[in-house]
């Protein structure tokens, strides 16, 4: 029997109920396919914050490393600043873990209505592979330093002529900035296993960027695009601005097979690819490093006034677990879970709140784990 | 009989022919409201531009500075590099006149359906103020400086802690940067025109950033947002961050009332705003400075492949005729060309080809310049 070790950081609010029912599901998946997983919990987070004043170390950090995956709930308190444990937990780890792929599947499952009128499953089926460690998340920014201040307009239009770069000097508390970088080798791995990606699917590539207006950055961004290209032939590709994008989305997602864009717009697109599959209750996430340690988690958050109410719809969380098991190698058990999300939502009986049912959180975790084994 | 001067850059691709039609319908509106509007044609775009090699210059800039609104049709064209005229002449316009507000009304009219399901015209009522002059529309970035070469996560993960700011030194060819700025002077300007306005309305204001990531330059919005809105006491307010409100737009529509945000969110939240309220046929934005020279475009593009077929539908740039209207002062005549665009729609009779209608552009110009006298 195959052993596992799987570090869990359950988190804030909701975090940990719904990571009780992600493991559920998983451990169903061992007892079929015939692993068996060694659950390590650890306590990063808001109480643990509060308590010790950890977010969470470099020692751990290190720990962490030792691993291939780890099963994250959410992060999210409102005691907190906004972006105190999102900077110093969640991309803390995305970035010490070198996590550069952010994989959201965008898939309408049978048996859930789309927001979007007229739009069914075989219309919505797509994955964006968000760029995950570079852009403007590299937390680089400042105030400018004081200096002699000078008419804000004429500082504007020399600004936007270039005249200026960063030399700008004025009165410290005028003006605020923040630094965006991608590197070449950055770019050209998360572009990379797009076209793979792509090459196993249907094919199709799109680039989401605003390299019309962003040119410094995103014109690189396109340059290492079309050189990794060369080795695709066989891939068809086009750019996309990323605000019509959010138009497309809506209007003509069966458009889409694989999406690559950088971190910042992935974000945007991510959470309106969401939407249109059904809502946050529904949507996975993989940051994945493929030589060294990943991370699975939920894309909504923490929900704080939901905790402890066993409430909240546990399918984002189980589907990231599928996601994880296929970091594992376990590919079997995880279309297995996968299939078993799907039956349970197009049976459509066991269901939470969000979607128009009774059933506690907990059930709908039994239900997807029993469906597991009946089809295993 | 007061008399208007107004300049009219056609642009490029459809441009030419739906300027026309908001031509058409001002000058009705003029008959009905007792004003006579001189349009004064510029030829700037990309014929221009591949003919003499100007985007457009300086002397023009100071010219066209002289009048109150320019009424814009669409800038764009297959033969050019992406960025070129977009940076060349919209964007300069924007800068040069300091237009720092991009106001766009995002509204569905009665008789359109909207894509997202269940959702009526009482649902989708609401203002985005974009700012329109700073943030990553500055257009300043550049490629890293020559030097030694360091390992890129290294370089990465300090960067992430902000211990390297810019002086990062990698090969040339590894990282582009791309660098964004807001003042106080600028955020101010806009958040006050954006209060005084929700002051007018629903007395709901909700702010979009990205504050728990781009820290630095949020931070500092919301910073100003708070400290203008103790003027306002009576408008109630939020902080949303830019991913959940695309999540947002597309559930609860009708929690919005007017919405401030930064330059790049607000190109982005615009245009799903506008497919929300129906596409980019219906959506209009204006450019304004209270004080100086504003601008007026439908929100969508040039549309090549359509250019002299007398075709498209030419509701937005109608549209953007009426606000151009309301800020030359003739808020009466305004709001009667909305009506009558209203009208034009929920009759459902005179239509373009994107309405499901077999119309001609000039068709539908000409039944919203009937209806504007009919009712004026
Ligand atoms: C919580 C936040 C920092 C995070 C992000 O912006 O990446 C979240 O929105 C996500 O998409 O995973
Ligand atoms: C054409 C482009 C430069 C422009 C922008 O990004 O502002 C457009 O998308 C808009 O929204 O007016």
């Amino acid at each position: 029997m195959t052993q596992y070790k799987v570090p869990v950081i359950g988190g804030d609010g909701i975090g940990p109920e719904i990571v009780r029912e992600g493991r559920k599901v998983i451990d169903a998946a061992g007892e079929v396919f015939g692993f068996d997983v060694d659950w390590i919990d650890y306590p990063h987070g808001a109480d643990h914050y509060l308590e010790t004043g950890e977010l969470i170390s470099e020692d751990t950090l290190k720990e962490l490393s030792q691993y291939k995956a780890i099963y994250l709930g959410a992060l999210g308190d409102p005691r907190m600043t906004p972006g105190i444990l999102e900077k110093g937990i969640l991309l803390n780890m995305r970035f010490y873990f070198d996590e550069y792929i952010n994989l959201r599947p965008i898939k309408l499952l049978d048996g859930i209505e789309s927001p979007i009128r007229g739009k069914t499953a075989k219309d919505i089926d797509f994955v964006v592979v968000r760029e995950n460690t570079e852009d403007f998340y590299i937390g680089i920014g400042g105030r400018a330093k004081k200096g002699e201040k000078k008419d804000l307009l004429e500082v504007k239009r020399q600004l936007y002529s270039a005249k200026f770069g960063l030399d700008v000097e004025t009165d410290s508390e005028e003006i605020a900035y923040q630094i965006g970088m991608v590197s070449k080798e950055g770019t050209r791995r998360v572009i990379e296993y797009s076209y793979d990606l792509a090459a196993k699917r249907n094919n199709h590539l799109s680039s989401v960027d605003k390299a019309n207006v962003l040119s410094d950055i995103y014109g690189f961004w396109r340059e290492n695009f079309t050189e990794v290209g060369k080795n695709y032939p066989g891939v068809a590709t086009d750019f996309n601005y990323v605000d019509a994008v959010t138009m497309w989305f809506v209007k003509n997602p069966e458009f889409f097979d694989v999406v690559v864009t950088p971190n910042m717009f992935g974000d945007i697109i991510t959470d309106l690819g969401a939407m249109i599959q059904g809502g946050l209750g529904l949507a996975p996430g993989g940051n994945i490093n493929p030589k060294g340690t990943s991370m699975f988690e939920p894309i909504h958050g923490s929900a704080p006034k939901y905790k402890g109410m066993d409430k909240v719809n546990p399918l984002a969380t189980i589907w990231a677990g599928a996601l994880l098991l296929d970091t594992l190698g376990e590919s079997k058990a995880a279309d297995a879970i996968v299939n078993a999300i799907e039956k349970n939502v197009s049976a459509g009986i066991v269901k939470t709140s969000d979607m128009g049912g009774t059933n506690k959180c907990s059930e709908v975790g039994t239900d997807v784990a029993k469906i597991v084994k009946e089809i295993g």
